[in-house]
Formats: structure tokens, C-alpha cells, sequence
């Protein structure tokens, strides 16, 4: 369960409460947001963990020896990132495995139900949900200790998956009829899911308040993001 | 396909066939092997990245999260080694994807013909063939020349996901009963068909000649190395 608080809140009123009458309060952005450190960790890097599964996947399904080379360089980042994120865990005192438990099922059905119906489908899941993710745990990182946060920034941030997977993608709907409409309908597919994730990372298991008004222009930033991606290839957001 | 002479033999005259009686050939044994180095760089890495698709494959069925983490460290191994090949492929002047491409057949087939019928199988599978070949080709790499052979001896040593299978395979095989009689039996299976792939990185293509009784003290050599691995375990090799 990740808990959060808006940063300029008390420490002891955890989560999106400040003492001020709904009126006054500002909408909260990605600086105001203030993640408990082990949980987030935890979160992030079973995210990566799945994502280095789907990679996996993509290349032990992949069409030529070619796009097998490539996307083994992507998997390779996914693990990186994962292994530095569980470096940073242990580097916190805790035990990796017991942190990341909680958020297997959420996350475990997420990869299931992101992976799309065949390897097309499943690449552009990846470059969707690891696209949205990795740039909202990034921004996110602003708001642990600045250490810890700088360190997972430049963890998140390693680039080299997100060039595979265009290219890929870009071929293959450059060769295959048909192929570009019935992805962009599974882009946005996605989205819906990738951020059900995301707010799971703000709200633990909070039930659902005025919570989803504040955080708003969070999403709003998110699906910016996932536009330009889809634009970048050829497809409608 | 991969050229090979010996050592002491003329490099006008490839593979094993000194100009001398059969009678006063001696056996050759590692050191004498001089492999194509552009060939055995090939082979050695789509091997590796064969063996990174069952260690993903184990990540992905892993019974625990516990197992999981293990396993992906394990897979960051291979992964480490098929780039790091690849690396030298590119040193070399060649285009990985090309020079791999011969191999991917037979090493596809053997991929899957040692992934076994469930979980325990595909990490012995993992186990046992990684065992044998990395330690084949580390040994083969004393024949290249000097620099490249020194750096894929130190790519191929990397340890650390034996470590991580052996431990699996341990606690199944003392938690599972009747589990370490089907693992003992899945083992010797594996044998054969990993001299294979060993003798056809030795032999290209080359028809069968009195070259299995030359290079019968390498097999030997790993032969003995597997029995050593399936003790650890407690398995009748």
C-alpha cells in the first residue's frame, strides 16, 4: 500500500487533506505528490519485472533474428532497471520480494490483460504501458528524499526500449494492411488499464473521494505523453 | 558453419588432419582446437540468447515471487553474455544477426528439446546445458587469439545463475518427492543432445569422419564436469 501526501500538506495528515476548504485547494502536479519510498520501489520494480516478462516474450515470439536481437536489448533495460530498483530496496533494509507481494495480482493481471493477441499487439502494450509508466514513476521520483529520488530518475530514464519497439512497430505497419487501425483501437485500449495502474500508486487502497478531481492534471500530463507516442507512430490516440 | 584445424596442424589444411599417420596421432584435447572466431562468436551467442529465452520462460512460470527474482538475475546473466558476444561480433567488423543466423535451427530445436515437460525439467534444461556448453565454449575460447580469447573466457565466466538454479532445483527436488528419480532420468536425456550442438560448433558441417575419436577426451572432459553438476544435487547422473 503506497501512502502518500501532498507535499505541502502536514506530515501527519498523510494523503491529498490539506487543512484548507475545497475551494482554496489548488489542483496538485506531479512536485506536490509525496510517495512513501519502499512501497513505491516496490511498486516500480515488480512493473519492471512484468515488463521484462512481456519483453520476454516478445522475443522468444519474434518473426526474424533481427527484431530478436533488438528487443533482447529492450528486455535487457527492463531488467536493468528492474535489478536497480531492488538494489535500491535493499539498500533501504528491506527485503525485495515481501515489498513487491502486494502488488503482484494488480500487476501480474495488468501484464495479462496489456499483452495484447499477437506479437504486433503485445509490442505496442509494452511501448504503451512501460511509455506511460516509467515517465510517471520518473516524475514521481521528484517527490522521494532527493537521493533516493535522483537515483531512481536516472534509473527510470535509461533509454534504448522505447527506440526498439517503434522501430518494430513502425515497420510492421508500414508493410501490413490493416495493421494500423486495429492498433490504434488497442492504443486506446490501454490507457484505461496503464492508468488504473498509475492511480493505484497514488492511492494504496484509498477509497475513492474527490481524490480523482486533484490528481487530474497528473493523467492529463500521462495521456499528453501517450498521444505523442501514438502519433510518433502514424496512429490515432 | 565453423572451421576449425589443429593447432599444430597447417593452416592451409583446416580441421583435424595433420599430415601425419593416423597411427601417430595423438588425441587432441582443448588446447589443440583453433576455432574461426567470427563462427564461434556466433554460435556461442545465439546459444546464450537461446538460454536467456528458457531462463525468461522460467522468470514467467516461476511458482513464487520468491523463485522469480532468482531466476530474473539468472536470466540478466545470459543476457549480459549474448550482448557482450555480440559486442565482439561487431569488433570483428560483421553483422551479428547475419553470422547467428546458420545457427538458429539446430540451437531453436535444441531450445526446445531441453525445455522439458513443466518447471523442474525447464531449469534442469537451463541447468545442465548452460553448465556444459558455457564451460565448452570458455574452454574452446583458448584456441582464438589471444585478446578476443581472453575476453570471451572472462564474458563466459560470469557466474551467478548456476548458483540461482542449483538452489531451485535443491529445495524441489528435498520438498518434492519422486521428483529427484524424473530429474536424474531428464538429465541423462539431456546429454546427448548437448555433445551435439558441442561437436557441431567443433565440425561445421563437415561429414562424419574419424574426427569422434579425436575429439573424444573433450567430451570426455564434460562428460565429467555434468556428472559433477548432477551430484551436486544429489542426482544420479
Amino acid at each position: 500500500m503506497v501512502l502518500w501526501s501532498a507535499r505541502r500538506g502536514s506530515r501527519e495528515t498523510p494523503r491529498l487533506r490539506p487543512r484548507v476548504a475545497p475551494t482554496d485547494l489548488a489542483r496538485v502536479d506531479f512536485t506536490e505528490l509525496v510517495p512513501e519510498p519502499v512501497a513505491f520501489l516496490g511498486q516500480a520494480a515488480y512493473i519492471q519485472l512484468e515488463a521484462f516478462e512481456n519483453l520476454a516474450r516478445a522475443v522468444a515470439t519474434a518473426p526474424s533474428i533481427d527484431s530478436k536481437e533488438g528487443l533482447s536489448a529492450a528486455a535487457g533495460v527492463a531488467l536493468r532497471k528492474h535489478h536497480a530498483l531492488i538494489a535500491e530496496l535493499r539498500r533501504e533494509g528491506v527485503e525485495p520480494v515481501e515489498v513487491m507481494a502486494p502488488f503482484a495480482p494488480a500487476t501480474d493481471r495488468f501484464r495479462e490483460a496489456t499483452a495484447g493477441a499477437d506479437w504486433y499487439e503485445l509490442l505496442l502494450g509494452i511501448h504503451v504501458t512501460t511509455g506511460m509508466l516509467d515517465d510517471f514513476f520518473a516524475r514521481l521520483a521528484a517527490g522521494l528524499p532527493h537521493e533516493v529520488g535522483d537515483r531512481v530518475r536516472r534509473i527510470l530514464d535509461e533509454q534504448g526500449a522505447a527506440e526498439v519497439l517503434q522501430r518494430e512497430l513502425g515497420r510492421a505497419i508500414a508493410e501490413q494492411r490493416g495493421l494500423a487501425d486495429r492498433l490504434a483501437l488497442w492504443g486506446r485500449s490501454l490507457v484505461g488499464d496503464t492508468l488504473l495502474i498509475a492511480r493505484s500508486a497514488l492511492r494504496g487502497a484509498e477509497p475513492s473521494g474527490r481524490f480523482d478531481e486533484d490528481v487530474e492534471p497528473v493523467f492529463t500530463e500521462l495521456i499528453a505523453d501517450h498521444t505523442r507516442r501514438m502519433d510518433a507512430l502514424g496512429l490515432t490516440a
